[in-house]
């Protein structure tokens, strides 16, 4: 099925290996699989159709590590390789160096990779394509009466940021207008003092906000797209449930919202899989791009099963050079889909992860049900990566079957042996401001504290 | 979610059990499973909310005995008994003593399922709803001439069977008009030799037929269908794979056959949900009705990945005097669906049961598939029963990639110490008959005897 491509070596570790192997096995590509030390019994090793160790545990010394999975990569003479998500997949120098040594980097150009990992790059991009961006002061801004007019521009509440600053330092919330001129002054002279430049950025700032998402198909002249995610239950910036469709958008915001995104991927000629990601304001009704991500998603099982298309596979077809066969007009969304990542942590106790041996591992089943995970019965939880030990799909005809299905699927799946958030997952799919659909990003937080 | 039903016993073991369990914790309802001796460390029985040992192992002394079930409904308290399929799900005395102990039978009423189970009376209210049958004799015929009269009328190649015979015997297939006076007067006085009794049946001989059925969803009101399934992959008249949709059907043949199904089940105010079986001539491009099952099927499965719509759940909601809330104007058939029954046979030496202890069981995962199974590691399959190990069922954009995934998806499942169906299955869906979809009833058989 595949014209140039027959072999694919898969640069990461854990469920997204499994998912990309498993994707070439239909394609009839052969797979590599890589790995660390650490990793050496995993799932995708044995399920790949070869595999090679490219270094010790640490991530910088194997998964990271480009020149010797670019030796690896020469030495099985593989056509492609697939970086899967986090790791190597949004690093522009890596795209270069598979480019030079006549591999296909699966995903956008290192080009494309650069221009939209640079923050102020990006939302110039969006602007010109006619995308949404948080209202504010495009760069920075050393005039105190530029400041002012900008800030009685876009409105109240509004975040003065040193231009110097970061962390969360020369930072302040205005609230009304009565003290904007007297915080103006102050953060100015705060950041000269502490930056030695005054210079300020003038953002709206939005608190009552939901996290959406575009997931895009193009191929590098046209682009569609499979629907929205919505991402809004995070907890400290880290997404823990996600679903599609989003269960506030109207008809006409998600056309709006998911044309916004195809304009933008056009605007760059983009030609991989991608997502365009949004703040939804709940206040003022509008969305607004935060950032492109030129990689596949943890999330994108939500929208493979409500629109049947499986975005590995196209993203392995784009890059090797097919056009797309689908076009929008064919693609229509079924039912609701909620992903839960699941962890070895242990949410009573500050979310600590638990990394240890798996005893009995049950993976959870029937109608409508998808776990994506690379566990093993007497697996043995490596300390060295992140703690996620699988995503949790479900199904269902609404959003509420989806709800349900979940519920159900969480209680019967066995993980012996570690603390997972299992658990937690099910009390907050249950909460009857997740049932409502109407809540923000600050609803996991506030409900966690509500607990202490 | 349901209004009279809190809690029900499920009346059958092994995957079935499991589903149904499934659907009882989805829709907020106690289950209880019952056990023979040999299953009481199986899955349902862990996965349920409670669990009665009703007698030992073989299927009379437990699973089919009546006495037994009932006194443990009684014992519990249950609301409802759903019977799966097989065992006591289509025996009309069953359904009667559930309704005369205010047991609520998940299944139509005693009296239709006694009416559905008599073949003539079948065939009689299939005539009586404009639903075709095959084309022969309206019972015995005693009478040479008359014989005649119908043969002509009907066509050749046509079977003259012997009313007293069976199991084979005093059954004639007649060619051609030139024998066919001929192999009458033979048979008929071979039939009066052998059984006492000169009467024949003569009904249309079909060789190159498929096997075809639409699932319908009942409330003794309304009644919708969820399109066809196509069973035509079958050994010895067992189902094999099934699949939906089927694979040569127009949408007018389609909707002529869901039409004629659905008028069916009206004509008998029908309330669960049922199938109604067809043979679809490949020559003469119509489908004859055979039979009504009055119960869930094994490959229901199919037709939920393709609509949506959870069965189970909603023959539930419908023993629970619900109106259905779907309408049929709401269905609609997405991608495709195949199902693999995979049994613990050996395909290499006729296909004998091997039954035995399973080592290591990982079932296949992954984008569009689901497994239904109660394989556990270490699960010692019982030799009473039938050797059904599970259920692998696919789903693709289209049919092609339900193969391919499927395909992906036997190789990859792990089923140690025992040996299993899934390679047979494999190399099946992969010929090019299977491919093409133009196959008939006689196709495994052919291609078994191919490799003897």
């Amino acid at each position: 099925m595949l014209n140039n491509i027959k072999s694919i070596m898969v640069a990461n570790r854990g469920e997204i290996s499994l998912r990309i192997i498993r994707a070439c096995k239909e394609l009839g590509v052969k797979s590599i699989a890589i790995y660390s030390e650490a990793d050496k019994d995993t799932l995708p090793v044995q399920m790949a159709d070869a595999a090679i160790c490219i270094g010790p545990a640490p991530a910088q010394l194997s998964y990271q590590n480009q020149e010797a999975i670019i030796s690896a990569a020469l030495a099985f003479g593989v056509d492609a390789i697939h970086p899967g998500y986090g790791f190597l997949s949004e690093k522009a120098d890596f795209a270069k160096k598979c480019e030079d040594n006549d591999i296909v980097f699966i995903g956008p150009s290192a080009e494309i990779i650069s221009k939209m990992g640079d923050k102020i790059e990006a939302r110039k991009i969006a602007d010109s394509a006619s995308v949404p961006t948080i209202p504010g002061s495009d760069g920075a801004v050393t005039e105190a009466e530029k400041a002012l007019e900008i800030a009685n521009k876009i409105g109240f509440p509004l975040l003065i940021k040193a231009s110097a600053g970061g962390g969360g330092r020369g930072m302040r919330v205005v609230k009304s207008k009565n003290t904007l001129e007297q915080d103006l002054t102050e953060i100015m002279s705060e950041a000269e003092v502490a930056f030695g430049d005054p210079a300020v950025y003038i953002e709206k700032y939005l608190t009552d906000i939901r996290h959406v998402e575009v997931q895009l198909l193009a191929d590098g002249i046209s682009c569609i797209h499979l629907g929205e995610r919505d991402c809004t239950a995070q907890r400290r910036n880290q997404k823990l449930v996600e679903e599609a469709p989003s269960p506030i958008l109207s008809a006409a915001q998600r056309e709006d919202l998911c044309q916004s995104a195809v304009r933008l991927a056009k605007k760059v000629k983009y030609k991989s899989a991608g997502t365009v990601e949004y703040v939804f304001d709940n206040v003022d009704k509008k969305f607004y791009f935060i950032e492109m991500n030129t990689r596949v998603q943890v999330e994108h099982p939500v929208s493979e099963m409500i629109t049947g298309i499986d975005i590995i596979k196209e993203q392995i077809k784009i890059a090797d050079d097919q056009l797309l066969e689908i076009k929008q007009k064919d693609i229509s969304l079924h039912g609701h889909a909620i992903e839960c990542r699941l962890n070895a942590e242990d949410p009573e106790n500050g979310f600590m992860p638990c990394p240890g041996t798996i005893g009995n591992y049950r993976p959870p089943g029937g109608f409508g049900i998808r776990m994506d995970s690379h566990l093993l019965s007497g697996y043995k939880i490596p300390p060295y990566y992140d703690s996620m030990i699988g995503k949790l799909i479900c199904w269902g005809a609404d959003r509420n079957e989806a709800i349900v299905r979940m519920t159900r699927a969480l209680s019967e799946m066995k993980v012996d042996g570690v603390k997972t958030t299992a658990t937690f997952h099910s009390e907050l799919i249950n909460r009857k401001e997740f049932k409502s659909g109407y809540f923000n990003t600050a609803f996991v937080g506030s409900l966690l504290e509500s607990k202490c």
